[in-house]
């Protein structure tokens, strides 16, 4: 039932509006400044008409959506971090007093945290209730979850963004926390690409030398034991992914499904995208990068997903909490094709050249 | 006289507040996170106090200075646009129409444009007149302009800049019009680093191959005829220069002086920027660079001032457009160092951590 829901959704995300594309183009290239010079404002600008079919988009009402969840290969020692971390931020989230909350405070995004498998009983009002179970399984030892799990997650990530777009918000980032979710990433990128998990494994939150390489071999093991079918991400995901992976997988889906532009974070978030991407195709077409992480298997995935990061801040926070910097650039671009004037509108045509060249004076027009 | 002023300046020109970059740097490795894992955010905030002496800086008043002035070498054929642009877009500027006003509206910012040396006579209530005269000289017949005029388009950027903190801003941008002006500051760039031509010349606005390979001869020969002394950066502003990178030097010279963080834009403006640290080197720790501009020269001027951009947008408008977009990322830094919690505020200290653990539930605290 969930894998025909699935497929219900997946059927329904479209190919960009390549007309509403064509026209968008047109119009930069009227803009009174050589074709091309505001390189990926232009891109981005180009790319919201083809997502939204309109001239122009509207990114006041914007989020970050947060999926927070356990994860059960915590207990090999991949964590330089308390496994109650993933709660007690989570909380914070919503107190507003994390990286991801005063970086949305800063660019007016609000935060739309999901409890999809804290490894602890949480009642909050604005933690959205959608866990699945506490934590998942150890993936050194075992799946991380089942199958039917993991389609329930990518759903509950799915539903989210549907909600979100639902409530008004037009632009959507997406986030996470969890402690030991770059052990699950890697394995996951790992699993979908080949890469050996040495070339994936980052240091995480500040792992020493003798831990990290410790993790490498951990999750070498996962990819190894589980045998995730790498033409199968929903399989990738239950075997050595996490709740929070699946249902960010999910969020991308979901927003491509509602045609709403989607803007990715750091390594996890990453990951998360190019499993969605894997599960549709199409989906990648509404993605945003929007920092180069500092996180080794950052670069790996972005390649994996052939997409390019426009911010070199050399953070490695997670959170989502690069998305809301994203977001000016992407109101920059909107403004750009909002307000800029066209090369008539400017008056820098020919007649007006001649009447500047004679008079040798300019007089100021009234607008 | 000028020279006086100009040495009175530069020696007012003091180092950053080592203490009190200490202290915020102390208070960034108290936030709730990996320490360093907000990269150059904490980087910025560090930089911000050791430039204010304050733990909290107020980024809400901002402008990007826009410097105008055409270029003698401009009757050489060496760009793509005719020179009377250099006026229509600065009446642009004020009419809110250009990249850059489209772009500094959207993040709040104001401009204060400037005619240093404008073609034509300009009266307009909202563009400042410091005009020199009317261009320089054509720098492959001749120097730019004497010594003289070099130091007063200096010392009007620093007073430009002085005047503009006096009116309140806290937070200054560096743009530039001035049609040909791609061509000077690849010259002023060969002559302060003694890099060939070919390497630091761009296509600027658009140019062809033919006229491209004409625009390395000229700034080839413009250096190799005048002279520039590398020492002296007046002298090789005032041999190779213009009237616009001369005064965008003195801005940056400027707001060093009143302890004002300066944003560099692009290709001109990163080389406007090596000048006024060759004149003050120490004016080079209140220079934030912003995006990685796509003219080919950027990079060397990059190098040469050894300072890193954090956008990469392939831009390559200049006018001071990269400037907002990264005054976004600075206010991301200030957000982050006044609002975020620290490890003691954010509660996920060890009696906290046994609290979690013992109960596996957990109880919002009211705030």
């Amino acid at each position: 039932m969930s894998a025909d829901k699935l497929r219900e959704y997946v059927s329904g995300i479209k190919a960009l509006d390549a007309a509403a594309a064509q026209k968008a183009r047109e119009r930069l290239d009227s803009l009174a400044k050589p074709p091309g010079s505001l390189g990926k404002l232009e891109d981005i600008a180009e790319r919201l008409s083809g997502i939204s079919g309109q001239m122009h988009y509207n990114t006041e009402k914007r989020c970050v959506i947060v999926m927070s969840s356990d994860n059960g290969v915590f207990e090999e020692g991949v964590s330089s971090t308390p496994q109650s971390v993933t709660l007690a931020q989570t909380v914070n989230f919503v107190r507003g007093l994390t990286g991801v909350a005063v970086i949305a405070k800063q660019f007016n995004t609000d935060l739309i945290v999901v409890d999809v498998g804290i490894n602890a009983d949480v009642n909050h009002p604005q933690i959205i209730d959608r866990k699945i179970r506490k934590s998942t399984w150890n993936i050194a030892k075992q799946h991380a979850m089942t199958y039917d799990e993991a389609l329930q997650a990518v759903l509950i990530g799915i539903e989210t963004a549907i909600d979100a777009v639902k409530d008004g918000y037009t632009l959507v980032g997406v986030g996470e926390m969890g402690i030991a979710n770059t052990t699950t990433s890697a394995a996951v990128l790992c699993a979908l690409t080949g890469l050996p998990a040495q070339d994936v494994a980052g240091k995480g939150g500040g792992l020493l030398e003798d831990a990290y390489l410790h993790k490498i071999e951990v999750i070498r093991r996962a990819v190894e034991n589980n045998k995730p079918d790498p033409a199968d991400p929903i399989d990738v995901l239950a075997k050595v992914g996490g709740f929070d992976l699946a249902a960010m997988a999910g969020a991308y889906l979901g927003c491509a499904y509602m045609r709403v532009p989607v803007v990715i974070d750091g390594f996890i978030s990453m990951v998360a995208a190019l499993a969605g991407a894997r599960i549709s195709p199409i989906a990648k077409e509404y993605m945003i990068a929007s920092h180069e992480s500092f996180e080794q298997g950052f670069i790996h995935a972005e390649k994996a997903l052939d997409i390019e990061s426009s911010l070199r801040l050399n953070m490695r926070l997670g959170e989502g909490s690069g998305c809301p910097i994203m977001f000016a650039v992407i109101d920059a671009a909107c403004g750009m094709m909002r307000d800029m004037a066209t090369f008539e509108e400017a008056e820098i045509n020919d007649d007006y050249l001649d009447e500047l060249r004679k008079g040798d004076h300019f007089t100021v027009k009234k607008d």
